[in-house]
């Protein structure tokens, strides 16, 4: 079939709108219409051509929300019409990860997804009979996409699309490193380092856990009021801080943090979150991204008194059993997504989303088809 | 009251047996008859002039067995003739710390505990009119030392003293760090780096605790056979692994370690132990005590996919409630002592404990009054 999508052709280059050919699902496939599609810095990561594991030509998008419109043979869990959200870390459970309630990296179609193609070992997106590669296993960034049957929560029929898209990647990865990750206990002293969304989202998270205090710390003060409205009970600007920043919020959590959140992607920031954890228990979860070849560091001492230092991907959460339940706690009114979405586009104007996340002008971008 | 004691006037010199002067318990502290006291690379530490905490005059010595003599004001749990093993991590059972089940580092006397004095802010030991410091809270290199009463552990009356002296410090480090730390399910892959006292009861640690694979990494092929003993199931020497040893690990574990634990305090072990994790679950313990300043360091990635970095001290042992317990299952035959305690001797002959451990010629030797 015809579909209207945006094509990255080369790194660094801005999407190109084109009408591709969608090969229909094959066994174990599904065919979905996808209804609004986040942009995320992780788009962005890769169109810049940052991304060592980056393959092109390719469309990208992975935070994504829309309609089943067609299954492949064998298919059991979905029909046509209902409502999924595309899992770039897919939930199989029958794989050794699935099994083991200490991870959600679901292995299951790993190796052909990070080439870009489907678990069969091909591409369904194709231009000019030339192959176009698929991104992450979901490809949002097109009306409609083949995503494995493994690779889709299914929601609630009566959640708005142009919100719910945001829980494909965003939502989840910061509210999920809080409650599958973390696991933070009613009254624990909260740590968030970088309060762009998904510090945003582990602030409300954490609110959601039940969190005595929830201290934000980031350079930017236009960022404060956001982030009291989602949870943030104290803010912390460490340009503003006399002396180092470790002992002042050492200070200010009376021993340091129960949890702390990396949501930058700066192997300094990790640091200074490990670091600021309390002695004996503190964990300190590391969300954001570094620059390829980076490297974290410490004093063993600190592990060895009893600090945790540990990651989160997708929010550690398991798509199709948690983000169903996100879903529903945004339904319900536990966690805000609409003041999150600062702007939406129709997919046209992608390349705007681009340009107001270099600008830092954005929050959250949802392109609607 | 006088008392043979080793004393170390300062660091680099060899101790000297000395008659001090010891002072009767005050409130709430106990005063013990040790009957035998193990020598640990970390009064090897001290003594040397490393440990940049280090004071002097000073009685070193922290791995004791002995009997109550007698008890100070307010002392309820103990009473004259009890069974003890002094504790230099003290578990009061009031602070912070021992209300969360998370940590065993009791915070309760640790100011005057690392300044070498008693939780009065005074000293029990001087020698000529001249104070001399505690060490640890414990100073075992002495036949009688007075501790205070949170910092010993009631043991049973049957349990030989040359033997379960050992459990204060490296039995319990080594064990506890399995069973306590990192709580090794059964049939758990296992990665042990350093063959030495820590990681020999590390192994029977992962053994009593039913792991499925126990894996000891040494450069040294002569601990191979007490290793197998223990319950290693396979020996890996670095020397003789053709290309780097954290993939052949992962290859050997067929995906990487469920638990390793660095038992060495070499920064760069720390790093192979904690790469050689399985993804997605792994985690990895430091126990060994790195030199001062050294840092660990990885790629936040190692973390990002699921591997957990921590460390233990003490085993995580909480010492009141857990070493009694390490006792009994010595008692019963669970665990192996004996094995490891390759000299005795008298105190006289302290010094010749330290130049056995700087020629690496003894698993662990014990004192004997």
């Amino acid at each position: 079939m015809q579909v209207r999508a945006a094509v990255a052709y080369q790194a660094g280059a801005p999407l190109s709108i084109e009408t591709v050919e969608l090969e229909g699902p094959r066994a174990g496939e599904v065919l979905v219409e996808i209804k609004a599609t986040g942009v995320c810095h992780t788009d962005l990561y890769t169109l810049s051509g940052a991304d060592p594991e980056g393959l092109f030509p390719t469309i990208l998008g992975h935070e994504g929300a829309g309609i089943v419109v067609d299954v492949g043979p064998g298919v059991t869990s979905l029909k046509k019409g209902d409502h999924v959200i595309p899992l770039y870390t897919p939930e199989c459970r029958e794989c050794e990860y699935c099994l083991n309630p200490k991870t959600n990296l679901c292995q299951a179609i790993r190796s052909t997804q990070g080439q870009g193609l489907m678990p069969d070992g091909s591409s369904r997106f194709s231009l000019g009979g030339k192959k176009l590669h698929h991104y992450m296993g979901t490809s949002t960034f097109a009306q409609y996409t083949v995503v494995p049957e493994i690779a889709l929560a299914k929601i609630r029929e009566d959640a708005p699309f142009d919100k719910v898209c945001y829980i494909g990647c965003g939502v989840t990865t910061g509210i999920g490193a809080v409650i599958y990750t973390a696991k933070v206990e009613p009254g624990a002293k909260v740590v968030v380092f970088g309060l762009g969304g998904i510090g945003l989202n582990v602030i409300q998270g954490a609110r959601l856990a039940g969190a005595g205090m929830i201290v934000g710390v980031d350079l930017n003060p236009a960022r404060k009021a956001m982030a009291e409205k989602f949870g943030m009970t104290h803010f912390v600007n460490p340009a503003e801080v006399e002396g180092d920043l470790v002992p002042y919020l050492v200070n200010l959590t009376k021993g340091g943090a129960d949890y702390s959140f990396e949501c930058i992607g700066n192997t300094k920031v990790m640091r200074q979150a490990l670091e600021c954890c309390h002695k004996g228990w503190g964990t300190s979860i590391i969300i954001g991204v570094a620059e390829a070849g980076a490297e974290i560091s410490t004093r063993p001492f600190q592990l060895v008194t009893g600090r945790n230092w540990r990651g989160s991907a997708f929010g550690g959460a398991r798509g199709r059993t948690d983000v169903p339940k996100i879903v529903d706690w945004y339904m319900e009114g536990k966690i805000d997504i609409d003041s999150l979405i600062t702007h939406t586009m129709p997919l046209e104007k992608i390349n705007e989303a681009f340009d107001l996340m270099h600008r830092g002008e954005s929050i959250r971008s949802v392109v609607i088809y």
